[in-house]
């Protein structure tokens, strides 16, 4: 029914300072990952936070964030961030990504976002990106 | 019936490195803060994590985590990070969090933890621990 | 001639997301502990960062940062920081530090500042702090 | 005389976890930038900084750092990060950086290096990496 949502790819390779004393990536850095993630979705979408936080007053804040660890990552690999977006409503944003090592899956998570103005008060999605955003959640509809 | 968990309070100051520009606490951190509410509810129930890794060869590994965000905090402000253990079963041990700045809940979360060995494999929780975490969570049974 | 600047000494424990694949801390991290001791000789001098900040419009920005390693420092040791000012030069602030693990010196470091306003051009150091500033750098002149 | 040290580039995205409130990057990441300018560096010329640790038990620990910091880095920036080696010499390795945005310089530093055991006693690095950082050093002697 052309209703799968757009899933973007992005790689980071893990930094030295992304590991702890066990030999992998320490847990929350996943987030970061993520964030990374986010931002490469909508860049590929053709919109730029950046933009959106100077332009529009928007801030995306996060108000819930799951990971879930299956496998650790380790110094030195080259991972994929799989993003893409789960639902738009109103000023919410959900977000679901996926990080793999080779075939491996290492992490998988959920963002939930709503939008604010510069007042850390609700706002709604301004049109264009609320837009964009539904497409990429439902490119096909 | 006197099951209520053991909290923990300890308390962190916000540093600048851990703002970003929203003027607030970037929400990757909060999972660093639950972090050390861990380690201080075990040093205060007289278990030493690091011991636990370097005398048992124990590692006790995120699998989950996630977290509520329901107000930000703020550069230098003093927050107590309020920490309880909510079931201890085999290897697996379930914490819960709240962050908390003067009566404001800031951010509440959960982790959820393996005991593994330095193989990474499954190992079962060490006696002592098993019998000292069992108490924290059911402090009067 | 009582020209010894005033030393403020202040306590970090290290988090497990502070140390890296070595089993010590990521180097990285002094210069955040380099904050901490900067905030904590201002707040023991009666001085608010955050005020300076907020109500002078003063952003303190870095302009240059050294450190020397001599041992590392290790998961859940309890460091001490000592800083001191080292000259107040016009709106030109150096802080000297040193990192202690129990008697040993395990980091000492430098940082130059400059101070300015919101847009980034540099503006004088308001009195009230200049001469705060000035005092904890030779505190008996 | 072709004694230009080979100088290696590559790019770091500025994330979002990487600013503060000032609106601009922390300056302590600017030394985890290094980190993967060297290790960078020693990837194009053919030499893996995981294996260096894994096969030989070499750890080139940081034993003096410092940066000069011109121009902020912000949000989103595509940054440069130009690594050359300064000098090897026994155990001892100095690389020196430059970071870049556009044409305009952000940041330079040094550090230096001492390569050690497992047991954190100094040995001498490896012949083929010695060999391999000095090339690096002075490509055409």
């Amino acid at each position: 029914m052309g209703t799968e949502p757009h899933i973007s790819q992005t790689k980071v390779r893990v930094r030295y300072a992304e590991t702890d004393q066990m030999g992998v990536v320490y847990h929350a850095n996943y987030f970061i990952w993520f964030e990374v993630g986010r931002v490469e979705l909508m860049r590929q979408a053709g919109l730029d936070y950046r933009d959106m936080e100077r332009e529009e007053g928007c801030l995306v804040v996060v108000v819930e964030a799951t990971a879930r660890y299956k496998s650790p990552a380790r110094y030195d690999n080259e991972l994929t961030i799989h993003t893409h977006i789960r639902s738009v409503r109103g000023s919410i944003i959900r977000f679901a990504y996926q990080i793999t090592y080779c075939e491996t899956l290492l992490c998988e998570g959920e963002t939930t976002h709503i939008v604010v103005g510069r007042d850390m008060k609700r706002k709604p999605l301004p049109e264009k990106y609320a837009k964009r955003f539904a497409d990429l959640a439902h490119p096909m509809e």
